[in-house]
């Protein structure tokens, strides 16, 4: 027999927790109370069962709950619902962590160019590296272009669309993907280095091969969407088949409050296919403590099924100022994303842009003995 | 210009609302403060505004904001992502409604059949409608398929799927509907009733299109698919491309207590083409209370850019005992949803269904002054 293992946080007076506990291992699997399965082979082998019950605080408790693979069917929607189908509606269960079993390896992709691939990709073999974000929505193309253009002579490895970016009249995403990649290769030309655009997929399945499409003909280096957005089944199967560049998720739409960021973010992307991973940084416009951010890069980075760890990609409102403190919280492995920021700078754009650069540069050479590289612009 | 109206539930200091409120309009638009935004065309048409905040409780504001239409690119995943992409991240705003412009009554489906079609498909012309669902899985085709001439026997309207049956080896999908679609036709034959069975749809794009085209393949009636589960973008797509049977939306993974029910469950898969939407009921085994079914259950069946009302199906652990009290709760346009309250009568399955759909013609007769209509059998 084969088993998911997944971890609930469930809040519950002492006195109920078992039976609190009974009945979500029931609600994940046969959603019937158990005197109702005749069934001896189901009720064994398919309905989930309690494997421990651990305190966690006043009136909370860690519950681990063992799952059948076979009720997964090996789908990504499948064992989504059989992890936190029902349960996502109860306010009192957040699904925290899930152990799978090594089926999932060998049937889901996982990154494919991971932080080894990354850094190989980006030039970039020690040092931490840099991503900024094209906006605001509104601006046309050329525009967006000409900022794309800046942010890589600036020295930033990658260039991401603004998620916002979609494929509206002002910008469409042919057009805008098109000036984007031109922008990025000449400023490469100039630079001698190997920033790479990442333009931002949204819509619907047919829509996103039709984005893919545009990515592979204009020989775009990476592209970025939201799991939770597109939906995760369209995501996997996107990355799957259409996608050959490496893929930056966006933490869109994921709620990540009830479900918890390191393993939604950090491993569920990873081992949908993201070869990196948007979440908010603390301190930032998002309420992300400390722990999170490390649990959430943890997950990123953490042995799993013997696939490539993918990039923590910390962002939400940091600034260039704190540079070195989040290079000396994450480590070298790490893409720093600053968007609005940058922006602020207005005209002295590329200024700034080249401080970033700069301050990551250095920050690395201070933390970890690295020998600064020079920026070529 | 044409903008959709978003209704945010925020938590915050009465000090702090305006800035909050502020930074909610412009995350979900141009991500960026709005000094950095030195377009001023952007600033007036790109760039969400606050149009209104009102207290709401203790330390609680709804904030209405604009969100430019343009910015969606009429497009669900960019719908979601302008709606509620960033803010979901917010532990401290909640979305509560929107309010969408006429566009979106042009672009997206809505229900093909709605309350009325649903009537006449299942020949019910006032009464509440009934539902049961085959469970548990682990079960083989074979016998879902007696659970399921049973159900139809007993004068159950719509057997449905549980939504934990995918494509699992013990009764797989194409067998499954297959056994199932031929019990419900012979039970009709037997009834001289209007039966539909309704499989559970569930995968990435491609199992769904799959699965679509044995629905059709086999005269199936009715289908279950749960939107946030499959990706809302994806299940609009599905509906629109492949589905020519009424929907029943199941809310799997919809995680609502982050996104008011009322609005996901109610009105924006009623958007993207469910023609019926299960809900947990109060007093079941979720916390939803009594307001929350009554405003979910609106959400459905208000007027709606000039779309068909589609059906509440409340749901979640409500027993046949409880048959008149809903029935009274919600009137007779609703479909009353029993699952393991049934299963628990063993052999006797078949008497206890009956009751149940004799309860629901009961109490509609008792409640509404119409005549209970004849149960063949």
């Amino acid at each position: 027999m084969s088993w998911l293992h997944a971890r609930y946080r469930v809040r519950s007076r002492a006195a109920d927790i078992e039976s609190v506990a009974r009945a979500l291992a029931l609600e994940q699997s046969v959603e019937l109370p158990l005197e109702a399965v005749r069934n001896a082979y189901i009720r064994d082998h398919i309905a989930g069962q309690v494997e421990r019950i651990t305190p966690a605080g006043a009136d909370h408790f860690d519950v681990a709950v063992r799952l059948a693979t076979v009720t997964t069917g090996i789908d990504v929607a499948q064992t989504i619902n059989m992890l936190f189908g029902n349960s996502s509606l109860h306010d009192h269960v957040e699904l925290v962590d899930v152990d799978f079993p090594a089926e999932f390896g060998r049937c889901f992709p996982g990154p494919r160019l991971g932080i080894t691939g990354l850094r190989r990709l980006l030039d970039a073999p020690r040092r931490p590296m840099t991503c900024a974000a094209l906006k605001p929505q509104g601006l046309s193309a050329e525009e967006l272009a000409k900022i794309c253009r800046t942010f890589a002579l600036g020295g930033v490895d990658v260039v991401k669309d603004d998620h916002g970016l979609a494929d509206q009249t002002y910008a469409p995403f042919a057009a805008r993907v098109h000036a984007c990649q031109r922008a990025i290769e000449a400023a490469n030309r100039e630079t001698g280095r190997r920033a790479v655009y990442a333009p931002s997929l949204v819509g619907a399945p047919k829509t996103l091969r039709e984005q893919a499409r545009i990515v592979r003909s204009e020989g775009v280096g990476m592209v970025l969407t939201a799991p939770a957005l597109v939906g995760m089944p369209a995501f996997a199967e996107l990355v799957a088949d259409a996608i050959a560049v490496p893929v930056l998720a966006h933490p869109a739409y994921a709620g990540a409050t009830r479900v918890a960021p390191p393993f939604l973010l950090g491993k569920l992307f990873r081992l949908l296919g993201a070869d990196a991973s948007i979440f908010p940084h603390h301190g930032g416009r998002f309420a992300y403590g400390t722990q999170l951010c490390t649990d959430t890069a943890a997950a990123c980075r953490s042995p799993l099924l013997g696939m490539p760890a993918s990039l923590p990609v910390p962002a939400g409102g940091i600034s260039v100022e704190r540079v070195p403190e989040i290079v000396r919280f994450y480590g070298p492995d790490v893409m720093l994303l600053i968007g609005g920021s940058l922006l602020l700078a207005g005209d002295a754009l590329f200024d700034r842009t080249r401080e970033f650069v700069a301050r990551v540069e250095h920050s690395c050479a201070a933390e970890f003995a690295l020998r600064p590289q020079p920026t070529a612009h």
